[in-house]
């Protein structure tokens, strides 16, 4: 909300340099070993975009919007009417964040025949597809497109489906800014945009600690901010089980770190998938197998591993047992209640980091073993366990997405799999890897934003590029996106939205705008904007650097 | 408020062991050089007592306290009256952290008759000193020790002065817990306490982005919590000078962020300084001069060296101009009123990181250091002018602290000066040489808390021994304590709070608790449950690792 004038003077005033920094103890070389750029603090002249539009015109001719005046409405060839309620919802919910709740005092109607030559009094908004997608649920395939022309008297947004048209509205209200007086102003602007990539992510982590409905909402705000469509939420691990099942309510009454304060019901999960729809975010759950479960275990006997000391059990489980057909019953039944609790076309399996020790301990395993001809290869085992999974989940309709350990194991994927790339070394050969596999695939090895450091480390995360391993056109296609992971060990509630935000920012653009965006100063000036607006809708993102908002956070 | 058997079923839940983390690629492997403790998660002895007292003896009898019948008084031969605002304000704040609110339904007097035999009716309050200091100011030489004694059926506290009450009413709040059927309990208990180091102390930076006053507070409420007393308040740098003079106004006018928005007015400062010694807390500011002074040029004219390219003034400015009358008559006038304004017997002039480039520049000042025979000695020139400031600040009857630099320039320092310690190599040879020459040092090198890290950098803290220098018994003696500061440079009040604490907390119990209180499990323990009595007050301080508290943080 602040004008490019504002921003020039604010941040000239700065002395944005190495040198005014403070006291600067030894550790500080050990910081970061590459060096940083020098930033110079300027007014963009892209304003405060973010993630910038794939094509931006913009004049300099300025128009005027007031609260009293101004709305957002239906074009009248819009195909989605007053019936279609996520867009409805939508234009409350911008034009708040546009008039920062100041109150209409007369009809519209009044205020428009009083506007003067210079006032933008009207965003139509046209959905042009004969079907909007008012009722449905964003996914891979969704058309994100929109154009956005703001001109006298009008400004016109054009879409060919609803998920575009929030796209649009974002981005219409990026484009206010307050002048001298206050007053609420909008250059005369064309953009026509879409993302660069399909899956634009965000993993929060609801099991090392419980993240209170209210936070993963607020972030899902955000990321409606930040153009980001997909909420992975890893929903359980082996420190808690907090989804509360219909058909297995145990798992949680047992395995959750309080069965009814630290718990998301049906009615929470319906809550958050909705509040994503209306803003075109997936969610996307994970529930992740056969390791990490030790908190599955306390509410279903028999699914884990009984590891063993010696000749006797020692007390102690490993993953899910492989060998018994009630874990893959318990399976079915679970992954069925899954595939009609969440709506997405896609789950994710999990399948990472499954340590061997308990089964190698375990007499029964290692018969198994040798009846299946597996030696003592126990990545067959494990292979073997998401095999029958996977085929398991594919009869729910629903399509997987899996942790490249499971791709690596050489398991049999079906053709719409996607295969989660994360390990940080040689995250480069394994996308190659996998898109000569014909996969398809997202990448998160270089987005571990739990991973924090002193400093800018939002420009490493921005630097990265998904398409810079070796391969073919074809498949440079199969990169649908990336994902920013917030792993929970050393986050919950009370520090999670300054860590996550704008550091996630930097990915969310990266996956966006096109390729060729990579002018780090411009983009440090837009996000500095941007994180201040963020703040001023009630985010608190943390700072970039020494500075200061036209409006500072204001809780504690 | 959660009793050892809570806690542990609580920590024996998590499973906290590092191979139940999840998910690290190979950055993990760069995150910290030294490798962690296991530790395990059990029930301290101790409980959730933080720091830990000198002495403390528990046992087993567990009395019961209800909000309806229990209360803090004044003790029949206190020297403190009702007439102590400071301790009826104390009162009312433990009482409402120790019954989370619970309004008192009955007369107390009731409430006590119908008490059975295992209750806790009251705790006496008992100040033994002739003069309580009631009104004071807590200083560097206050007494803060108190004895407490909980038994059937009144708990006493002692101390000699209300500062050793503040903290042993702290005391007492950590001692009580909820039973399992929610009931407030306290054990049996007798402690005697004082803490190790008199200076113990937060730096805040208030120059490089602007906190809002509800911030400050908030952490001075959360500094009373960890028994730390000292304030520093960095409150002005290069970036802004947000201070509102009542002499010179013309400073904040233009050097603050915003002259309106982001300014502390004199009544701000006021609050600030009431609301800390209302805790015991010392608010020392830092008027650092004469480098980190950018923002003091711009409402001062003639304060600031002129830079020189070539032979021609380049338009911007260095260091405080110390070759003009006019510098040092500003400076008297200026830290006249900070005397006046702030109430602590020490003011701290910082005296950091002097850049002499602009002076070497500068033709005036190269004729001035002929003048004076300093040759090419730019320190000599800095010395001349912090001798010529702290023989001003003398005249004020304040004492005064300084960065490390100015004792080693060879300063002449008043004998009651502090050298503050921030150089991170050869910390431990500063200390030596601060000592030897006779001074009192406090210690900040290796608490830089504005330098983050992966994982529980809180244990690097905690394991720093300030007296671990090479020196005699009585240059020990003079380490007067330290501070734990966190720059500004990355910090809003966005973010502020949870990176503060509980990291700060670890520092609070190194200066507080003896010197041979080191045990690192039964701190990780003792610490988990302060952090979330912490967060049950309503401070968003961060989670240690995995786990959850009985009341997590509800805001976003």
């Amino acid at each position: 909300m602040t004008s490019p004038l504002q921003l020039a003077l604010l941040l000239l005033a700065l002395g944005f340099s190495r040198g005014l920094q403070h006291h600067y103890p030894d550790q500080a070389d050990q910081v970061d070993g590459e060096a940083e750029l020098e930033l110079v603090a300027e007014p963009s002249k892209f304003g405060s975009l973010w993630p910038l539009p794939q094509k931006v015109k913009l004049s300099a001719v300025s128009l005027k919007l007031t609260g009293v005046s101004f709305q957002i409405a239906d074009a009248k060839g819009s195909s989605a009417g007053s019936g279609c309620s996520l867009l409805q919802d939508a234009y409350r919910r911008y034009y708040e964040y546009v008039f920062g709740g100041a109150k209409r005092q007369q009809q519209p109607g009044k205020g428009r025949r009083a506007a003067g030559p210079a006032v933008l009094t009207e965003l139509q908004v046209w959905i042009t597809s004969p079907d909007p997608e008012c009722d449905g649920y964003p996914g891979v395939a969704s058309d994100e497109s929109y154009e956005l022309t703001v001109d006298q008297p009008y400004a016109v947004l054009k879409a060919p489906k609803v998920w575009g048209a929030l796209h649009g509205l974002e981005t219409f209200s990026q484009l206010v800014y307050e002048d001298e007086y206050g007053v609420k102003s909008i250059n005369s602007t064309t953009i026509s945009d879409f993302p660069r990539f399909a899956h634009r992510g965000i993993l929060l982590d609801s099991a090392r600690h419980f993240l209170p409905i209210k936070v993963i909402l607020a972030n899902l705000e955000t990321m409606a901010m930040n153009k980001l469509n997909v909420f992975h939420w890893h929903i359980t691990d082996d420190q808690s089980f907090p989804y509360l099942s219909r058909t297995f309510p145990q798992l949680s009454q047992q395995g959750a770190y309080h069965p009814y304060t630290h718990v998301y019901t049906p009615a929470d999960v319906k809550m958050v998938v909705e509040f994503g729809r209306l803003r075109g975010i997936r969610v996307i759950p994970e529930f992740d197998t056969p390791g990490h479960t030790q908190s599955w275990g306390k509410g279903q006997t028999d699914l884990l591993t009984p590891c063993y000391s010696g000749s006797k059990p020692s007390g102690s489980f490993g993953p899910v047992n492989p060998i018994l057909n009630t874990t893959y019953d318990f399976m079915s039944q679970f992954f069925k209640e899954i595939s009609t609790v969440f709506p997405d076309a896609y789950v994710h399996l999990g399948g990472d980091e499954v340590d061997f020790s308990c089964w190698k301990s375990n007499p029964d395993i290692q018969t198994f073993m040798d009846q299946q001809g597996f030696g003592k290869d126990f990545s067959k085992l494990e292979s073997f366990y998401i095999q029958k999974l996977l085929n398991i989940v594919a009869t729910t309709q629903k399509g997987y997405m899996i942790w490249q350990e499971v791709f690596d194991n050489g398991v049999q994927l079906k053709p719409d799999a996607v295969v989660h790339v994360w390990i940080g070394g040689g995250a480069n050969d394994e996308m190659g890897k996998v898109t000569a596999a014909g996969y398809t695939t997202i990448l998160s090895a270089p987005w571990y934003l739990d991973y924090i450091s002193y400093a800018q480390d939002w420009q490493k995360y921005y630097k990265v590029e998904p398409l810079s391993f070796n391969g073919t056109e074809e498949q440079k296609k199969l990169v649908i996106g990336g994902e920013a992971c917030l792993w929970g060990e050393y986050v919950d509630a009370t520090n999670l939205t300054p860590r996550l935000w704008p550091r996630a920012s930097a990915v969310a653009e990266r996956l966006w705008s096109a390729a060729d965006v990579t002018d780090i100063n411009d983009t440090f000036n837009r996000l500095s904007v941007h994180r201040c607006r963020m703040v001023a809708r009630g985010i608190p993102a943390q700072p970039l650097f020494s500075s200061y908002c036209p409006r500072e956070y204001k809780g504690v």
